[in-house]
């Protein structure tokens, strides 16, 4: 159910990212080891901080691995800051609105997981998304609500709190509509500097959530990578499940918090939803 | 902003319908004569019955005219009912599930026209929807709601009294929302048996709409054309602009009036929006 | 490296072909258990015979698993005689001209397997084809030129003879060139009235092949199974792989021959390659 | 058939070129005025030398019009040398594969008008193909088969000598098989470093050619046109059809000649069509 990398650090080619690497993100679009569907091939998505005020997004309903344009804008593309994300489409259309990355000003935001029974709760999250956003939404997805539901919540001030919140309303709806397990997620946001990546699952039993080491342990560990001597020391990655084999380079996000990617140290929390309490669209009032 | 074609009567190939006449249907795909766009290449759609319980639909993002499945499928299938659509899109995404006709069970629907200012009315719309139906909507485009307005409003028992107050609502709202003209359309719809196709606007200045003549005049006024010594007596055509430069065969829908088109006599009767009294969806309460 | 599916029998919804049975030719798009590749999710096509004096073709460089227009037309077209194929491409462009089943007039042919080292024997294979035959070959698949070098060969008079004289002069071309093993394949070809289905490489390890039990046993075996009281006792079944797991219903097709599925009794001979003896287009000459 | 646009001077954003100016290359795609056709909505590509040893290359089916991830890119990437392509096909199938511009190494090259009859003299023309070059062909298009021979007769060392040799043997080929007319063209090609666009057809009335006036002179004409004065001197846009409504703008290439914009003085040559003495390859004999 889709598998997705986010990357900070030096400016590196998408290329470097998406296809180099052993068991790299295309090799898991094809046979995915960690995902709860081993093909991800409907369609796939890439967003990118570069020129322009806004992020660059790539979104097609090819499979990732035979799309000759994302393997050739990957190889001249370079960026400090990459979203990637292959889809494994449960029901919803194949269509480039329902993939990710989905934008919003300077905002990326992806999803792996799902709401559960999204059509029984569609329409009561649709109806707490800011009336102002609504025109927004162009596709069918859960993961386009539940991204609007966050920039409804604040995402743009406080995103570990609108998360929150989002993810706190989407479990009180499910409930309401007595489904067992609203949400299960690991989920990546960005403004462009820094990164902000969640794992969570109302059963408490998430899909996989992996975050690089530091580059200068890796570096002394695996002095024979050279990526490594040509990235910075802040260089960071978040994938759903690893995409080289090396020992010692990956670490996985603990159940229920969430990683901040910054500038200067990183940080990993709890992370508890929490419904606002007034479920209904507090931008619309301003 | 669209063109369409509505058949119905001795069953004939799509490919008859389609490609055959002059200024056929993919003609006006590349060069619509009479349309607010000369080109309508933003997806197509076919709708027929044949096999099946419901209406089989044939829908796609290319255009219409250099699409080698729409032109192989078209002279391998051949129906007594078919809907076909070409778009041209203004503003939603160039995806499937916006491409006409829409189908639900055994019913067609489509459109050529536009929801004035969409963007501002479509949250209030979608509200009126039937809860039942709204998880059934997987697109953006104006139409897809307008055709789920009309299925609460009874379109299944009523035709007429549902595309009624399905527009009557869209007249209100879009009058609340400050806009002058809140619709322009001409719209048909069937469930396999009847046809009605509707010609109106809010501005009473409607997008073109043309019935054909009936098939024992059209014989003695052009005996030299083949296909008419093949269909059925009962065989009609309904079209946003005239298909063949035949004199006499050709007959506009005057404004504000709808046309059915069945087993026996066909009709022509006036159209007139009417609110729905209470606007909130009516099955919902069921 | 592909799987393909053949039928003939009494008419059948192409849907109770390919989505009803456990282990569907569409679930072998996702989850192959007996191909060289796992997913095929690179394209696919569809032939059956109906309406118009050829076959209907539709194509597609979809995943068949999320096309929702073959599900549809799946299940509004029925045939006595349809050939499916969906693709994993290796190597060669993702466009629908390289998709399965090729057509000439009222034939259909296509592939599981590849021509070894395609790049290099490419130019003297196409030299090889009928120069009145060259300019219908619009894509750049390895399947493509080896359905024109067999109508070069006289497919249409004789297909065991064509077949054998392509791959005969691909084995030629391809030791010429120090190539190990210049083809592996399964093919199956048809007229509309007899299908010719083949297993050969030059390895003789050969991509399996299956076909049906005759239907009166199977009825016997499996009273329970619905679909064995609908078809025919002619009906006939030929896949890549079984599509449903029922004792006794499948047969391999051995190594290096083939089956001709036909009115009254079907057949199964050996299948030797045989270089003509002037691998210069035959036809050209007339 | 096709319009084409070629930018070398300052860095731009390929937005800039492409949706800004009045009458863009985009508007043409719907509405071309000096175009044969007025619809160019069978495919485009985007050509543009940036990070990466050969150049980027974007190219989709859809129309360009419509194609949101065009104009995402567009914004995205800026580049010194831009190629972008609208297809209008005459024939041959819509995919990747058959869309402009074509690549080779470093080389980019594209065309607007078509090679007389080319099912008659394809065979002919590919076997004038070098065979070391042959297995890149991978599409249907004339274009691909022109750029081929083109490289054949050593484009990449001497590009007017090499497009008169491709040209000369289209001529004589034509001939050979009495077709009266056997090529119609303007095409471009560049290194990364200088561009060469040529003007011909066999019946010497070739589809029209534009090239920029240069920069100083048109600043001083139109001191208001802001982009103007962001780019440097030796800017140059080269077009099939002006991209905006300014006086003094514009210059047409003249008949039967070709153009050098290149670092220092550029160039305009008469050219003049030479068949190849040897047409079969040359560089199959080092």
């Amino acid at each position: 159910m889709c598998r997705w990398l986010a990357y900070s650090g030096s400016p590196v080619s998408i290329e470097d990212l998406l296809y180099r690497p052993q068991h790299s993100l295309i090799d898991q679009s094809l046979h995915s080891k960690l995902g709860a569907e081993t093909t991800n091939g409907d369609g796939f998505g890439v967003g990118w901080y570069g020129a322009g005020d806004t992020p660059g997004v790539y979104r097609s309903i090819e499979p990732a691995w035979n799309d000759r344009n994302l393997r050739d804008l990957s190889a001249h593309i370079q960026s400090p800051l990459v979203f990637a994300h292959i889809r494994a489409a449960i029901g919803s259309a194949v269509q480039e609105t329902n993939c990710h990355p989905f934008r919003h000003g300077r905002w990326l935001f992806m999803h792996n997981g799902f709401i559960g029974d999204f059509h029984k709760v569609k329409r009561d999250l649709v109806l707490a998304v800011d009336p102002s956003l609504y025109p927004s939404m162009e596709g069918s997805a859960d993961t386009e609500v539940m991204f609007h539901l966050a920039l409804t919540f604040g995402l743009e001030d406080d995103p570990p709190a609108a998360v929150s919140a989002a993810v706190g309303l989407i479990e009180e709806v499910g409930k309401k509509h007595g489904i067992e397990h609203p949400i299960q997620m690991t989920v990546a946001t960005t403004d462009g500097e820094t990164v902000w990546a969640f794992r969570y699952s109302s059963e408490r039993n998430s899909r996989s959530l992996f975050y690089s080491t530091d580059v200068p342990t890796l570096r002394a560990l695996h002095p024979e990578v050279e990526i490594l001597s040509e990235v910075s020391d802040e260089s960071r990655l978040i994938v759903s499940e690893p995409v080289r084999d090396l020992p010692g380079a990956w670490n996985e996000v603990p159940e229920s918090s969430y990683g901040v990617v910054q500038p200067g140290q990183d940080e990993l929390h709890p992370f508890t939803p929490r419904a606002p309490e007034k479920p209904t669209a507090v931008r619309a009032e301003v």
